[in-house]
């Protein structure tokens, strides 16, 4: 595994500014080799000027195309091997088992996207054919499909090095529907980032693609980001993150002249809502479920629940003793990076530290720092003390919660009410609890863009019914998933062809559906 | 016919401020009865806690009992017969004929969003049945729909006072997917604001809604308008209008804690591409098209012809000669009111004055500013001159085009590359021009939501494969239409609801599929 630490232009190398990093492993705190180098400036416009450039003839791709391109990619990510997997590991600190689980989920929504182009029916082709004799005016005839953006700026995300980092989801979303990529490579995993890139590269050289088709910049995401964000040629922009670095790109985009989508998914707390009869009859079981849905990849995931909320009673200080026992023999896990374990220390802090909050139980074993560890922590309150403090509200990236005893099922539901957006809430009720959780669940609609009975909110299916995505500040736009088949609806737009002579109409659009594809004619689906 | 001059908060009727104005027809310039009363910010406060309270079980009513709303809205305005003509007529200078297609239109608008919520497959419903065997997890039951946003704010607009104001096209799309609505009533057109509002509430009634399922609000935009779009509660924004006032809207909805969509149909100069063959062929046809599209309704359309592009020769200029004997021919006519026909003739002034700038035409009859009249007016220039003056680019709304002369087909493909975002963008060719118009049609793919062969882009047909959008600054969202049934996306978002009982799960949603739509079951079209 030989890495060149440099700027991916298109088919260039670049050795970007005389500046310098390393990436270093949470694993051991040893930075590793071999150096990286951030883009400049005129690296991020020479990358936008060849996706410009790249994507005159990439959007002129047949589905079958780049149906091909991305299952070519899929094959080159696995065909990287175990290098691959290694790198990941030392950069992320996740564990290899990890690692190839997401290998395969970034491998499958290729795939599934690639399946999705071929067939071809995402397009939504709509055709309203003329009456040249209406009255009083003519209707002409009217063809409408869906159509790529342009250039997609994609950020890779430091908890999903592979499955939203330079070929996941974002990419794969929009790769498919005909825009080229520029992708800012998250400072934590550049080398993970760059033999990704080399596959990707591999691909588009099979393909016979264009090669601003995809670029990979290392670099500041104030920096080099936000210009990429800026640049005119950026037509839409995916992010996985903090919320301050979201809405700072989303800023940015709504600052331009001409203003630009950002899908940022940023922060949730993910609330579990227990209700009595489910707390009495399952109280080890929801212990059992919390414990592990609270602590999986050291709470490193966007669904992971940091709120729970229960009518205080002997079952929920019976559901406090579990959990608090478990806990404590759960292990501190190595993080992502330095600067997520330390902000995780800070916001555990930060909330332990709130007047009226207790500790509940953090795990027995202290973290190493060497090793980049968080402990797990939960802390416990009432529903009053938490709506005094909002603090509370905020989310702690790690493996911590808040658990809330609410005095009745009318303050749980006060708490439900005064939420921000997210992209999950689950409710865990009993048939009876369920029948009369109507008003909880109607609030919860309001609040966030998954809603999960008797279940845990960690584990995010890719398939179309899926979304991911929730009113802010879980993301910017509640009206995208950034998971599932339709994640390609943020880089399309539709355009209506009127009176376009069948040479010059696009294939979907043809008399005669040479595509085959479903069809809206005339109001009737075909 | 009675007007009261007042707001209406749901059901209430509210005086708003001490300020007061009227409506002016620009027919003669005289002040209408009665007067008005612009809101005042705790109106807007009071409506928009109306709207969400009215969200919660507007958000619950089934598709058929918005059909029926809306069929009951389309039926009481209809029933205010001629006094919404003569009003509207009266407020805004437009001929009772035209009036008579709009409200046409308004109607049908309103109806076929109630055909589309009652047949009720707009939810765009996906299942993925759960896998409880799947290694290594198991896949959870997953089932998605999309649900409305919450209260939506409607500015009305001034050149279309029935079918883009009160009960047009986006409250109709907002109303039709349960949502609640707001609007900002513009200040050219009160009386008939009031007069639509009158038959909405009416229907409301009827239907047994909740009163906040639609208020009306006086006043300005800068003030209650602005307030509107920042107010806690609102979700989403539609508006058409000015450059200027849109993107205030944009900047104020992106400033929010929590920003919201606004989908501002602003500025475009439809461009019209005359290719060789076509302009030598059909020179006097192609003059009498352009003549009726520059100055139907006044060119106070958003999809008038701004711009006109040939190349250089015999043809071009016997086509100037055209079109010019015709124009002079134009008498002039009303504008909606005096701010438009002061800005029109601004614009004409402005853009005369420029270096290198011919007259070509201009009606013959002098306009009569009593009468609030806009002459028609065409300029031209060659492709080097327009380069050079940027501000020839920009839209003057009115009957009103400047035609430009190219050197070459290269030439005129390079003004279409140098175009900001359009609404639509029109290419004259005969066959074989248009053989040879690859290029061109790329370009304009890039630049408009609507592209048109051989026709003139006024006239916008509401119809499933209409997009009425376009690239910034034609919107502020190119993937978006404001008019056709797709318009209804703009105010919907996805939920997806995991693992729930057939009780707690919307009918949509259920096994069996009460509400008989088509849906996508494990990946499958049913």
């Amino acid at each position: 595994m030989n890495l060149h630490g440099k700027n991916f232009i298109g088919d260039q190398l670049e050795s970007g500014s005389s500046a310098s990093f390393r990436a270093l492993s949470p694993l051991d705190s040893t930075p590793l080799e071999p150096v990286f180098h951030p883009a400049e400036l005129k690296d991020v416009d020479a990358a936008m000027q060849m996706a410009e450039a790249a994507f005159a003839s990439y959007r002129e791709t047949t589905g079958a195309q780049r149906a091909d391109f991305l299952e070519g990619i899929a094959v080159e990510i696995l065909a990287l091997g175990d290098d691959l997997i290694q790198r990941a590991h030392r950069e992320t600190g996740l564990p290899p088992a990890r690692l190839i689980g997401e290998r395969a989920r970034t491998i499958g929504q290729l795939q599934q996207f690639a399946q999705l182009v071929r067939e071809g029916s995402w397009v939504e082709a709509r055709i309203d054919t003329a009456l040249p004799d209406r009255q009083p005016v003519p209707k002409p005839d009217l063809r409408r499909m869906l159509q790529p953006l342009g250039p997609i700026i994609v950020f890779g995300s430091s908890n999903f090095p592979l499955a939203f980092s330079v070929a996941g989801g974002d990419t794969a979303s929009a790769l498919a529907t005909g825009n080229p990529v520029v992708v800012k490579a998250h400072s934590g995993h550049p080398g993970t980032s760059e033999l990704v890139a080399t596959a990707v590269r591999r691909a588009v050289v099979a393909a016979h693609l264009p090669a601003g088709v995809i670029s990979l910049l290392h670099g500041s995401g104030q920096v080099i980001g936000v210009a990429l964000v800026k640049h005119p040629f950026a037509r839409a922009v995916g992010f996985t993150g903090s919320r301050v670095a979201g809405r700072a790109l989303f800023d940015a985009a709504a600052a331009r002249p001409d203003p630009i989508p950002v899908f940022a998914e940023m922060a949730s707390l993910n609330p579990v809502f227990i209700l009595p009869e489910a707390l009495r009859e399952r109280t080890s079981q929801l212990a059992e479920g919390l414990r592990t849905s609270i602590t999986m990849g050291v709470g490193q995931f966007c669904t992971k629940p940091g709120l729970v909320v229960g009518v205080q009673g002997p079952a929920f200080a019976q559901l406090q003793k579990t959990l608090a026992g478990l806990l404590e023999a759960v292990a501190p896990g190595t993080m992502l990076h330095g600067g997520i374990c330390a902000a995780y220390h800070q916001g555990q802090t930060h909330a332990a530290k709130v007047d009226g909050v207790k500790l509940l139980a953090r795990s027995q074993t202290a973290p190493d720092p060497k090793q980049t560890q968080g402990e797990a922590m939960v802390l416990t309150t009432d529903d009053g003390n938490f709506r005094r403090h909002p603090e509370l509200a905020e989310e702690v990236f790690g493996p911590f919660a808040v658990l809330i005893a609410a005095e009745s099922i009318a303050e749980l539901e006060a708490v439900a009410r005064n939420l921000e957006g997210q992209l999950t809430a689950t409710v865990h009720g009993s048939p009876g609890d369920l029948e009369r959780a109507g008003n909880l669940l109607r609030l919860l609609e309001r609040k966030a863009g998954r809603l999960i009975i008797n279940g845990f909110p960690t584990g995010v299916e890719v398939c179309p019914s899926m979304n991911h995505g929730g009113p802010y500040p879980a993301t910017t736009d509640v009206r995208f998933t950034s998971v599932g088949t339709a994640a390609l609806a943020r880089f399309v737009r539709p355009i209506c062809y009127q009176n376009f002579p069948a040479a010059q109409l696009p294939a979907a659009l043809q008399d005669g559906n040479p595509l085959g594809i479903q069809r809206l004619v005339n109001g009737k689906r075909e």
